[in-house]
């Protein structure tokens, strides 16, 4: 329970907000909000239902609201941007850094998009453009050209003279990157060798080349991946020259890591990651609705197997009572091997090359859990219908079940992944469809054979 | 599918290391293993079957033993172990930051753990000891006491001269922490300022004491909430009395965040986030059983529910063939509400506060998904069994269970959680139980009243 305990602040915060909302007082609300931090913010603003989210937005401070509209999801998003002129839309966007501009942009309506450019001076808009020219999900949207580099000549001390001069430094600047006369990337000092560094010591003896550049077109899961196989707390960006465009710092990492985790929560359940907590009924409904419709397909599927047997089905009622039961197995057992198989792909553990030890090892579980539960379950059948062939019929469906469920579960995944469909997606309807028919086709017919 | 493009690399080195390790040319494995870092070793390990994972984990440097057992999940952590001898256990521990080590030590056989004590000098023994003394998941186990204090009374200069003579900084120092002589948090100092300030500055005039420190007791997840939250890098922790103890970095966090998602998919199917991809089929098949023990309670339920309408079903076996299609679209759409609500609670988005906003808004969907799918599934109906009632009867048994089901999806996870029960956990099972038996319910109760 942890993770609820974990989350108690928001909740009470809700709580103690709507509230305020509902009771008219919106100085206190006011007050509160404007202590907590843009995540948070856009948090509480997805977690309550479109009036009061529209009333909460309305008392953010115009000079977060930026910041807010970037932490929100996709569709509460949209829902606060159609909520604000067009001169208070140019101010937030004013306001933010360019990697989150980038990550905004596009979702700007574009009576503004024109105003927001015009906004930014040359450099940044320059910057801007090219940070949109990269594909979204790439290094590019995420790289912050606000960078500190030094040449390889220069000593600590011109640097430290340099630095106080400047007066001040980007947020997380963890490392300074050196670079060549044509701006090539040539390694990067951290700071904290420059502090402990003697003065005369020249950077080039310090110089730190370990760690490769991220090329800006790499995919933003890849560069997530290596943030966290590497601890890394910043990298830097270069383009297919060499030529250093800015760093990827690992707050940013953050977010894709809990937006691909949720990913995979969410699609098992076809719904999509940007889902509204208080979506619109109407379009709520119209993406549900594509799910239910792909679902029924596959349960008219094993409703015509059933179909097959009506003699079996009108002669032994018992038939009808029972089958859930084993389809119902088939497809938990098989949704654990499922889960196992495409947990493993996310992680990039699951692949060709451990395939067969994978189906190996989970017909095996099956095959044993076959047994335990064709015992336990044929014995409860038998008893209860005292039907000693109903027992044994039943038994050997389950096991017959329990073994495609886990074939299933290892060979669904691996499957759509090849014909390039999400398997977290699809592999759940797919699954239970084989499970549901197997099941059916089992029971139902081993029925006919020897109950009739 | 960026997600698996991301994970490509993993891949291409799990085939050539079980290709190398097939062939029995361990030289180029033991070369390409050792260009890895701890955690992608540990990553493959996990992905390896039993005999290769311990033939790969004979050829990893013993200098990373340590960190690559701390990457690994519990249950391969534990296979490893039992493969190493007493000393070479040791080894690895001494080779460990203390947050790691405290991580890793509950799981050494005692043999050892004496001897790891041993091992450590007197002052790192009494931090892992008081480590140990915190509560699991908690702050205290994360800390790392090696962080740099100056005192607010001396200038930057002063601080400047001392780092050079101590000549090195713990990684990811970003900010030296101000304490009083008595050791009390006061604020920190980020190392830009130190380089960006004038020589002459006195600390206490750089001193930003907004963020407020941890106390060492909060839960790791409530951490790592605020890490995300305010996207800090490091944060010092303090006991209840103020005393600073350490810092967190959010290198550490990232894990948490990862297990935090991991936690929510896997225990939808009933399994633990420390599963072992490979675990020995035996431990594999007792897990799985439990779950599916649990899962045929229900199972039998819903055919008990079944058993009550014998006679219709004996008399229209249209009935029997259909049952299934009207469980499985409340199961569907069940589902998906659950999973919305589920994902809110760990985010903290769903208390009290907003659930009858919740339930309307899910009611709607489901009523009017209710609605579509009750024409379509009685307009099938009717043609594929030519009857007009049985069109009628399972139209309206579909609808009243798609309202179930919204409603079940609000409300189960709700009241899961106060009886402090995990909602990812149980929800699914006891979801697709109130949809099972209310759709057998409506539909076989509404057939014997209109069909008989």
């Amino acid at each position: 329970m942890a993770e609820l305990a974990a989350l108690d602040k928001t909740a009470r915060q809700m709580k103690t907000l709507s509230q305020a909302l509902d009771s008219g007082r919106l100085g206190p609300v006011r007050r509160l909000v404007n202590t907590l931090t843009p995540a948070e913010i856009g948090s509480l603003l997805e977690a309550l239902p479109p009036t009061k989210r529209l009333m909460l937005w309305g008392l953010v401070d115009s000079e977060d609201d930026g910041e807010v509209l970037v932490h929100c999801n996709e569709e509460v998003r949209e829902s606060l941007l159609q909520d604000m002129d067009d001169e208070e839309i140019v101010a937030a966007a004013e306001s933010l850094d360019l990697d989150d501009l980038a990550d905004l942009f596009e979702d700007l309506p574009d009576t503004v998009t024109e105003n927001v450019l015009k906004s930014l001076d040359r450099t940044d808009r320059e910057r801007l453009e090219q940070a949109l020219s990269y594909p979204e999900d790439s290094a590019g949207r995420l790289l912050n050209p606000d960078i500190i580099t030094v040449r390889p000549d220069v000593t600590i001390d011109v640097v430290l003279r340099y630095l106080r001069l400047r007066g001040e430094m980007p947020d997380h600047t963890d490392h300074f990157y050196v670079v060549s006369r044509r701006n090539q990337y040539l390694g990067r000092v951290a700071v904290t060798r420059v502090l402990t560094s003697q003065l005369d010591t020249p950077i080039n003896e310090l110089i730190d080349d370990s760690q490769a550049p991220i090329v800006v077109t790499a995919e933003a899961e890849t560069v997530a991946k290596s943030f966290a196989d590497h601890d890394w707390i910043s990298a830097p960006v270069v383009d297919a020259n060499n030529v250093l465009l800015g760093r990827i710092t690992i707050d940013d990492m953050v977010d894709i890591i809990r937006a691909q985790a949720d990913h995979n929560v969410m699609s098992m359940a076809g719904l999509d990651e940007e889902e509204d907590l208080f979506a619109p009924v109407r379009r709520a409904t119209r993406k549900r609705a594509l799910w239910l419709g792909i679902n029924l397909l596959t349960a008219f599927l094993a409703s015509f197997v059933i179909g097959r047997f009506e003699i079996a089905l009108e002669q032994v009622v018992a038939l009808a009572i029972l089958m859930p039961v084993v389809a119902s197995m088939g497809g938990i057992a098989g949704t654990q091997t499922l889960t196992l198989i495409v947990r493993g792909m996310a992680l990039g553990q699951v692949s060709a090359s451990n395939a067969m030890a994978l189906l190996s090892k989970e017909m095996m579980v099956g095959g044993f859990n076959g047994v335990i539960w064709a015992i336990v379950v044929g014995a409860s059948a038998g008893l209860w219908f005292g039907d000693l062939r109903l027992a044994l019929v039943i038994a050997a469906a389950i096991a017959i079940n329990l073994l495609a469920a886990a074939a299933s579960g290892v060979m669904i995944p691996l499957l759509l992944r090849r014909l390039d469909i999400d398997p977290a997606l699809a592999g759940g309807v797919v699954l239970t469809t084989v499970t549901d028919c197997i099941g059916f086709l089992a029971f139902l017919g081993l029925g006919t054979a020897f109950l009739l």
